[in-house]
Order: structure tokens, then C-alpha cells, then sequence
């Protein structure tokens, strides 16, 4: 198969980017369609960089007190019901249980959407003084949205993610914790995944259902749209006071805790595809992919030359995620694509040549740049080339973020720049729904966010013309 | 609270030992009861050692390539009927989604008990040739089984667990993985919970819905009781002809693969608890304890001890897994109490005197040996003290083994010694599942298993006086 044939399986990315993605999606083996509708199978290579993702999260998570814990995946419809907004938000899109063991349940059971109610339940009965907080529980699980339209990754009825769920003695504490947590998916997702994010609160009609305030770290993709990549929320008391999580204070009186909560989940796959990806296909940063580097040998069936590479690949192999491809029913044309297809970020070709002058060729994945370096030096360098490539994949799509960014001070103007190409788009804001309503009706963005870098570009709201009081950041969105 | 009070909140683990056990868990924070029916939540310090058992497993499924990915939690109905055997055997205990998003479903769908129907089906996707062969995936879930009666970790409605699920191109090749596995699980328990496994295989009333040949690893609790901690399973092609996982083999000929499963579970966290536990609660062995040592200082409001065991504390945590507790509104009595229950392997205690003389107090949870190490000496004692303790405790349970193992011969006497105590009792077997019938009737006990380390010990099935051909270990079980 030639390398025209090969790539024209994967629909052009200029052409329908949503078409890209699943072809990405399925050709790199990441994840495939379940006989079970709106949900996926997570396939190996899907499910290695979801393990890297959790793997750096969680050091991160303990470094700052986390510890995980596992509470019941069904939750009663009593308990769901206990927090009025909550309830009004979750409740339509859960998956009922309404059988177990041959018999009718006497009270259904939701399969979690989320877990505030099952987590503020147990918690209560934790809980007595102050000296039991804070409590800084975390579960790494799986959740059920019945979603409509699903995307793999993106949108699935299923998915994996984490929850953490905290509750302290003052709203200063929670407060500051809700931060800290949003501080840590920003590291995730900036210094492992190589995307740049944008960090604020949410407005009001895009906070979450029973939070006093969310905040958020907003990513931009390929082609402009934005992803919501991770959210951290206060509550306040909303759900310690009807699931009566109260303590005795240090001055010895009874009074309601205060409460947080915070995920990031698998669509962070799925931003990691669209952030990076081009029309040859996947391509992951070094830290997060589970392939780092392949070696290609080139005419490995020739003396000598497998065993060679093979030496050099048990070499790194110490140090970095390594994969030979020794395969010998394909021609090394087709391996190239392939790896390039799955991402890797270094693709290492060694022949017979290249042994004779003690080297090998490196051909990088994010800008196809070809360097030969020196098998004693080879360690060294491609330590530092995975480096030079993790950073060079977050300026390039920092680059496209300032380039696909935009400014509006009237309401024609964002219809024209939102219509024009996709974007973030920047305005004021008097802080009125109705107004947020009319621009999402209007250019088909939702507000973003309204960032914690705010800047004055104007003194009125584009939509009434009254005074401004925010800058909000508006996108369209996955 | 005094010492005497505060163990009396522990049932004796003489008088009661169901009791007992639930008194462990609770007390030792490793799991509460959830307001879901049959149900638990897993506590920090329980999730802990799961974590400790994850990272251990995954390690080893890892170097044997195994790869882990993850497929939905609800299974079809169409799809958990394809296999008769295995249907049977799961469908009355599972849990059946009807209502999602708030419409009834046209098919109702299951929360997996086990995953051998949704994993055959995307096999069945991915395998086109014997090139694409072993796959070997796994996964870390929850699952769920609707029991009448549940413990905490010995039996929950919901539980954690891996399942590995592999297809190959021969039987041979399947079969290997099928023992491969369970030497792993062996590795686990025995390495790292210490405690000693008795290896075999299931006879046919006791094997797996859906199997060719269950092996088990079986485990001795402290009372005398077995529990099965792990099984591997053998399915031949009994899922991949009606699954349909057939691939061109090296003949170029279409063949059905061949299969295997294998499994662990939170369950083995009631293996810790039961197997090594005494009156004074939890006994962890030191590989898998989430706190290793514990120091507990000594009249800690006087000058400078604090900020000297602080300092130790530090240093030590470098390399163990360290706690230091120094609370101030309990008594130095209470804390060691307290510890003790929670079984953590090592206390450290110093005090002022300590200090003066540049020692350290080191008491063993496991038999209360108290030793004085030099504070210079302290980590590398504590190092040596951590694995003379994991193998003592593994030499203790071996040890029961061994004494409560007994062997006979006629019926008479089974009935007699296991009504006497709870044990592991050998006899022959004539393989008829009538005879096992009859033994479970009259004395309680389950085949645990057909051991691989066969003995000859008479000549005649203990019930029906045929040829014996088999030796089976028979206990009551958990």
C-alpha cells in the first residue's frame, strides 16, 4: 500500500474535522464503537495515555493531601433528590436501575452522573469536629451521562474521570482549595499534554447544577473550537446543609462544612487528538505518549542489522517508552505512515548504512524534521529532542491561540467574527443572562469563561449598551 | 479511654468472628456501609491497600504484556444470552438498566458481573489474522452481582476488580496464559499480602459459567475457613465460536481462537484482614500496609522533642511509608491503641530519654516484640525490621495451614473433623459430582480444589468405596 493510498483513509482535516476525528479515533486504535449504544471500547493505546494521564494527576493529587477512595456507583433516587438544583440538572440525563436480581426494585437506583450526593451522604457520617477535616476524597471511576449525541471521548454515555470531592471547616479554605485543584489540571494540561489553557469562572448559567461558582481551564482546538478541559466547584454549604455535614468548631458550636468538587476525565483524550492532531494523523506530546520513540530498522532482514537495532532498542528501552518494529510483512513505507498515523512523537531508522557510520536518523513527528545523530550519542539526544518536541507542540498551539483570538465591542461584529472562522472571541459583559443568551443564540458560542487576566476593552456591554463589568471569553464548542 | 475499654469496642475474635470482622473494618476506617443496599464505600485507608495491590499486579500483568483498556459497563441483554453456560450462571444475579434519559429502553441492558460477553464482542472486531494474535487485555473495574447476603470485601453487590480477558491461536498457547496468570496471583498473595495459597484446579460443579477449567488460588483464613482469592479460567472456544472471534491462521485457514479470563478483587483486602488480624484488630503485612511505621512521640509538649522527631519523621519518610502522630488531644496510650488497630507494622516511639541517649523504640505490631535501635541505625533497622515482620507473618499463616490441613478417608471421619474445627481437608475423590454433592450436604465444605501437588492417600472415593482418582481439599468457605 502506497503513502497516498495509506493517508487517504484518514479524511482530510481541512475538509470535515469531525469526520478527521473519528477516522483518527479508530485507525490509531485509540477506541472503537460498543454494541452498547453511545458508549466506546477503550482500546490499549486509548487507554495507555488515559493511564499516563492518571498517573501524573494523582502524584499531584497526594502531593497536595488527596487521598482516593470508592463509593457505590448507585445512588438512590431519594439521595439524588436531597439538593434542588443538582437534581434538576443530573436528573434527566441519568440511566435508571430498576431490576436486581430477578426482582422490581422498591426504589430505583440512577447510575452515578456524578457523586456530590453519595459523597455528601458518607461524609456526614465522618465528620463530628473540626479535627476530622479537612477530608480530601478523590475516586478515579467510571460515570453515565445519557447523552443524545455522543463523540468518542468527547461526548460518551460512559466515561472514565476523576472526582474529588472535599470538605473543610471555612468557605476561605474551600475556596482556596477549589483553586488549587484548577491550578493542578492546568499543570496537567499544559506540561503533559503540551495544550495551552485559559483559566476563569464560569457565568452563572454555565456553572455547575448546585455549585456557588465554577471555575474552569478552557483549551482551543485545531480548528478553532473551544473544550472545556477540566472544572473545579464551590458549593458553599448548598450540600452540606441538606445532607447535614456539620462539625463542632473550634469554639465549640455546631455549623455546616464547607464543600468542593473537581474533575477532569477522558475527554482530555480527546482533546489531546484535536489539539495536536494533522492530516497524517495522531500526534502526541513525548510526556504523555505511550509510545515515545519506534524504531524502524531499515532492510532488517540483511546480516546483522536486527540484532544490531536490537541492542540499541534494549538500550533505550531502559529509559524511554520504546517500540521495535521488526514486523517483516510490511515494507518500512507503510511502518513510516503507521507510526506517524499513531503519533509517536520520534520515529529512529537504523540500516545497514547507518550501523556501518555508527548512526541513526530521527525524524521528528510534529514537523517532520530529520536529523542523524550518533548511536553513542543517541540517549543523550533523544532525550533532548522529546524535550525540544513537548515544547515546540505547546508554542505551536499557544501560537494559533493568540492568532485565533479575537476582540468585539458591538454585537455585529462578534456575529461577523464568529461566522468568519472559529474563535475565541473577547468582549465585555454587563453580566445579564439575557444578553449571554442573545450572543449564544445570535453566534452559536457559549461564554467560556470569564478569565482571571481581565482586561478593559470597552465600557459597554455589546449586546444593551449598559455598563460592562467583565471581559468574557466566547467560543464555540465540543 | 483506657486500654481495656478500647479494645473492648473489638468483639473478641474467639467468641464471634463474623463480628469481629465487621468491628475491624469499621473501626479501622477500611470501609463503611452505604446507604445502597448491599453496598460499601471504600474508606481512604481500605483504597490504599488496593492501590498497594493494584500497583503490584499491574506491575507483573505488565512484564508479561499485558495491556490494560476499558469497555462499557452495561452489556446488552442480546449479548450476555450468546453463551448458554454463562447466562445461566450470571443472569439471575445481575441488574438490569430499563430507563434512560428518561425513556424506556427497547433493550434493557446489565451492569457487568464479569465482561467475557462485551470484551468476545470487540475481539471479534479486532482479530482478522494470527498476526493480530495474543491479544491480551485487561481491565481494572467495578462490577456488579446482585447477592442476597453481603459482607464488606467478601461479598458487596458492587466490587473492584481486574479482569484479563486473552485470545490466542492455539489451546496450548491459552492454556499456558491460563497458569501464567494464575502464578502471578500466587506472586501476589503470597509476596505481597504474605499470605500462603494452595494452587489447583476447580472441579466441574465448583468451575466458572462458561468454562473449560477453572484454577484457583485458595487461602487459608485465621479461624480456619477458606476463601478463594483468585481464579484464572480456560474457556477453549467456548465464547469464541459464538462470538464469533475467528482469524486466518498461518495455513491461511479461517479458525476460532482461543480464550482465557482471570480475575482478583477488593476481595483479597478481607483476605488481609482475616488471615492476619487478632484481638487487638488489624495486622497489615508491611509490603502492602499504607502506613508502614508509625511514630508516636513520647511527652511531645517538652522542649525540642517535637522538632527532633520531626526531623526523624522526615528523614524516614523518604524511604517508608510514615506517619507521625502527634496530636495533641490524645494520650500517648490511646495512640497506640489506636494504631495497633489499625495494624500498622511498626511503632517508633521516642521521648525525651530517647533522645538523650540517641535511641529509638521499635515495637512489632505482628508478635509486640519491642527492640531499642540506635537513632543512626534507625532507617536500615526499620528496613530489615519491615521484612523479617512480611515473612513472619507469611510463617504464621503458613504454619496454621499446616496444623489445621488434615487428611481421611472415610466419610465418617470428614463429617467428624470438619464439625470438630474449621479446616483444609484432604481425601481422595472419584470425580463423580454426586459424591461432592453429598459431602457439601453433610459437612458444609466446598472442593476448594484438585491441588496440583496430587497425593496418593487411599484408594477409594471416602463416599461411594469406587476407584479414586483425584485428591481434593474440601473446606467451608467465606
Amino acid at each position: 500500500m502506497g503513502k497516498e493510498e495509506f493517508v487517504k483513509e484518514i479524511t482530510n482535516i481541512e475538509d470535515d474535522f469531525a469526520q478527521w476525528y473519528t477516522d483518527v479515533v479508530r485507525k490509531a486504535e485509540l477506541a472503537d464503537y460498543a454494541d452498547t449504544k453511545g458508549c466506546i471500547a477503550i482500546r490499549p493505546y486509548g487507554y495507555a495515555i488515559w493511564e499516563n494521564i492518571q498517573n501524573y494527576a494523582d502524584k499531584l493529587f497526594k502531593e497536595v493531601g488527596v487521598t482516593n477512595l470508592y463509593m457505590p456507583v448507585l445512588i438512590p433516587e431519594s439521595m439524588l433528590q436531597k439538593e434542588k438544583d443538582h437534581v434538576e440538572g443530573f436528573a434527566p440525563e441519568v440511566a435508571w436501575v430498576t431490576m436486581g436480581g430477578g426482582e422490581e426494585l422498591e426504589e430505583r437506583l440512577c447510575i452515578r452522573p456524578t457523586s456530590e450526593t453519595m459523597m455528601s451522604t458518607m461524609y456526614s457520617k465522618w465528620v463530628r469536629s473540626w479535627r476530622d477535616l479537612p477530608i480530601l476524597g478523590n475516586q478515579w471511576c467510571n460515570v453515565l451521562r445519557w447523552e443524545k449525541e455522543t463523540r468518542p471521548f468527547l461526548r460518551s454515555r460512559e466515561f472514565l474521570w476523576q472526582e474529588g470531592h472535599t470538605i473543610h471547616e471555612t468557605a476561605q479554605e474551600a475556596e482556596e482549595r477549589t483553586l488549587m485543584m484548577l491550578d493542578i489540571y492546568a499543570d496537567v494540561i499544559e506540561n503533559l499534554l503540551a495544550i495551552p489553557v485559559l483559566k476563569g469562572r464560569k457565568t452563572k448559567k454555565e456553572q455547575f447544577a448546585g455549585a456557588d461558582a465554577t471555575y474552569t481551564v478552557e483549551t482551543m482546538m485545531h480548528d478553532g473550537r473551544a473544550l472545556q478541559a477540566g472544572t473545579s466547584h464551590y458549593f458553599g454549604q448548598n450540600f452540606t446543609k441538606p445532607f447535614e455535614i456539620k462539625f463542632q468548631n473550634r469554639e465549640g458550636k455546631e455549623e455546616y462544612a464547607y464543600q468542593t468538587s473537581w474533575g477532569i476525565s477522558t475527554r482530555l483524550i480527546g482533546a489531546v487528538i484535536m489539539a495536536h492532531g494533522d492530516n497524517r494523523g495522531l500526534k502526541l506530546p513525548p510526556r504523555v505518549a505511550p509510545i515515545q520513540a519506534v524504531i524502524v530498522p531499515i532492510a532488517q532482514h540483511k546480516d546483522g542489522v536486527l540484532e544490531k537495532v536490537t541492542e540499541i532498542y534494549n538500550g533505550l528501552n531502559k529509559k524511554f517508552r520504546m517500540k521495535l518494529d521488526d514486523r517483516d510483512n510490511y515494507s518500512t513505507g507503510f511502518k513510516f505512515n503507521d507510526w506517524e498515523m499513531r503519533g509517536v512523537p520520534v520515529r529512529i531508522e537504523i540500516g545497514p548504512r547507518d550501523l556501518e557510520n555508527n548512526q541513526a536518523v530521527l525524524v521528528r513527528r510534529d514537523n517532520g524534521e530529520k536529523e542523524v545523530a550518533e548511536l553513542s550519542k543517541l540517549d543523550e539526544r533523544l532525550e533532548s529532542l522529546l524535550e525540544e518536541i513537548q515544547n515546540s507542540m505547546f508554542e505551536v498551539c499557544k501560537a494559533r491561540r493568540v492568532e485565533k483570538t479575537k476582540v468585539a465591542t458591538t454585537l455585529d461584529e462578534m456575529i461577523n467574527l464568529m461566522n468568519e472562522d472559529q474563535c475565541f472571541l473577547k468582549t465585555m459583559w454587563c453580566e445579564d443572562v439575557e444578553c449571554e443568551n442573545k450572543i449564544k443564540e445570535l453566534t452559536g458560542a457559549h461564554s467560556r469563561c470569564m478569565p482571571f487576566e481581565q482586561e478593559h476593552l470597552s465600557d459597554t456591554c455589546p449586546v444593551c449598551g449598559r455598563k460592562a463589568t467583565k471581559m468574557v471569553v466566547w467560543g464555540r464548542q465540543y
